[in-house]
């Protein structure tokens, strides 16, 4: 196997960092516009599979030159969704097989953006389906955490827990604070401010996929592992796209726990057109509100060590067990910050995100996983995935998931 | 009189709207750093006293210049409070009479900025009051509604309603909407950014100026003719400075009417830097975040024909009545945006700022106030200025104030 990684930022470092640990690949290209980054990073890492690049992420052609002349056979997509269309045809175009942790964007519904799905998060992508299975090709989407692990997770579900699953609700929260900051966010917050002022999407069987207001249906929830209750509400996310398509859920939600803060900062952008990425002229100068807004809050990359506390993404699963009683679970992976510092110098979110797919491209080598076609990661038998998430370092990953048992009647 | 106003944006443009009604000045010159503006004014209004000009008013020689060259007597600064020096000293330097509606900017305490006073509002005004009151000219600074017509307030009540006051309470709200906007601030952002998030300043006479936290000492204040409460909080503002210095209060404060919303909005700006005006950084571009906050929101003077409501500036007096008794009083002037667009295409608050200042001209040309130095409407004889202000057109300005007694025990 010979993977480009393209995008040398948190994400895409934080893969990196987590492959050299791992032997079943031959080559690890990583490539960036700005080459200095990924040269730094093989520097530091000194593995001599890896090889630095320059891209331009936003040309198919490109990307395809670089698949081409390196001999990729695997590409991980590691740079914002605006990039996901070039980077996915270029694949294609080159025959790689395909990876992301986030999927083609959304346009809202036109008249009602309120009630209607629009152009939905992946639809680009899936109109290429067809093509890519014809072709014998694989584009495994959505292979971060949130999407990611979250769909296998609900994968799990449906093969070993549940007989008929009412509702997979995603549910990710974290107590993580930043020292001297009053405010920075753990994650990209041109994609946080994408995925939480986009019009929530629900998906219900005998309805189909439809939008609500933005930050719907708030719910405190109580996570694992110490982090508590968290103000959780609707937001805009792949695994509501994904999961009805491989499993037969009643109901797919996605609940982001922002807290009450966080959804007043979104709040506030969007009254005041802050989350605008349409140019504005500021004294003869043109940009777009939310690049200012990403420029004056901190790198979130950067603040690893900074950073105190836990990050948690999984699935709230109700329905009928097995064993045709109501039942209600948990399933949820956690991250602690100290942790994944100590251990790979990432912070925990982009830890977390990272790790799944380096871990599906392992399956892949491995041919534990095969397909074709536009695939979700709840489209792979789950068992491998999470057997080797949780396996104890050198033979798995060392970051075990968990199972939680609720309280099925107050599901 | 010839009078030079400074910026033909929403306040200077009312200014001049004003002014053409009133008999009292020879020539108006209306200058601007783009000509096109005060152009338009002059066209529109076919007043022969009326004349367009440009200026660079950061530039005290090119301010100086434009004073020589139409032999002004009188210049109003009406542009945003960084460029008070540079018409300050170019008015100095050419001898004009200077009035301003905003006093030179405040830096705060390097060390205990929401404790301790650092540079105040004014201060580089006052250091040069020796000077002025020396060569015999006059700068009348803080002299649009607030400060302004609050200072005027003030001397009224000290002059003719208190024997001795306790406090100088400045209480600003309104309650006007703007339809087909979730939020359109009714008075320049940028102004209103730095008032409120600089720390608030206090005067006690045992204790001197002194600082709070933002948004400190909230309140409900009940504004009169159907306004009716409004959270109002401490934020920085010039009769804080201005009122100590010509009245005998013991404690000056001023409350702003934000209401809820907008101290969440100006909280989260805080907490995310935008309300920096300190260029950054922007994908290879330099921008300050405050100027794309003030560029993303529409801009208020254009905003009168679809607001509507009425806004209040006014003095909240208690102490002693003349007749030795407890008393409390709000002395206040209430603005309809509906009357001030009919009569003079001006919205409610730009309008109310505006007359303030061209009524002090008018009290200077008639020689009903007259002084030296660097002063302060308090500074002055309220009786006339107040006379004028309520008296019917033609005559006045047919704009009543109102005083309204209030419980002397809940004060």
């Amino acid at each position: 196997m010979r993977i480009l990684i393209i995008g040398a930022g948190g994400v895409g470092s934080a893969a990196v960092r987590i492959a050299v640990r791992r032997p079943f690949f031959d080559a690890l290209v990583v490539a960036d516009y700005d080459p200095a980054r990924p040269q730094a990073l093989v520097d530091e890492l000194g593995d001599p599979r890896l090889v630095a690049a320059e891209i331009d992420a936003s040309s198919s052609s490109a990307v395809a030159a670089v698949v081409r002349e390196h001999a990729i056979t695997h590409v991980l997509n590691a740079v914002d969704p605006r990039f996901v269309m070039p980077i996915f045809d270029g694949c294609f175009e080159a025959g790689a097989t395909y990876l992301d942790m986030a999927m083609s964007l959304s346009a809202p519904h036109p008249d009602h953006p309120h009630e209607q799905t629009g152009v939905m998060l992946g639809d680009e992508q899936f109109a290429a389906a067809a093509q890519w299975e014809a072709a014998g090709r694989l584009a495994l989407v959505g292979m971060g955490v949130e999407p990611g692990l979250s769909d296998v997770f609900a994968r799990y579900a449906e093969d070993h827990l549940f007989s008929s699953i009412e509702e997979l609700g995603v549910r990710d929260g974290a107590n993580l604070t930043v020292e001297g900051y009053d405010f920075a966010p753990s994650f990209s917050i041109w994609t946080t401010i994408e995925e939480c002022l986009n019009p929530p999407v629900i998906f219900e069987r005998d309805r189909g996929w439809f939008t609500t207001a933005r930050f719907s249906e708030p719910e405190v929830f109580e996570f694992p592992e110490g982090i508590g209750p968290v103000e959780c509400v609707n937001v805009e996310h792949e695994e509501v796209i994904l999961m009805p398509r491989w499993t037969k859920a009643r109901r797919v939600t996605f609940k982001y726990g922002l807290g009450e803060e966080f959804i007043t900062v979104l709040r506030t952008l969007h009254t005041l057109g802050l989350d605008s990425t349409a140019p504005l002229d500021v004294k003869g100068v043109s940009v777009a509100p939310r690049d200012v807004v990403a420029a004056a809050l901190p790198d979130p990359a950067t603040l690893g060590d900074r950073m105190q506390g836990k990050t948690c993404a999984g699935v709230y699963v109700t329905g009928t067990g097995t064993d045709g009683a109501p039942r209600a679970v948990y399933l949820y992976h956690v991250v602690d910050n100290e942790w994944s510092m100590a251990e790979y110098n990432s912070q925990a979110v982009v830890w977390q995100t990272a790790v799944n797919p380096v871990l599906a491209l392992e399956l892949l080598a491995s041919g534990a996983w095969s397909g074709s076609g536009v695939l979700g990661p709840e489209a792979f038998d789950a068992q491998p995935f999470l057997d080797l998430l949780a396996a104890d370092a050198p033979a798995g990953y060392g970051s075990p998931w968990g199972l939680e048992e609720r309280d099925a009647g107050a599901a």
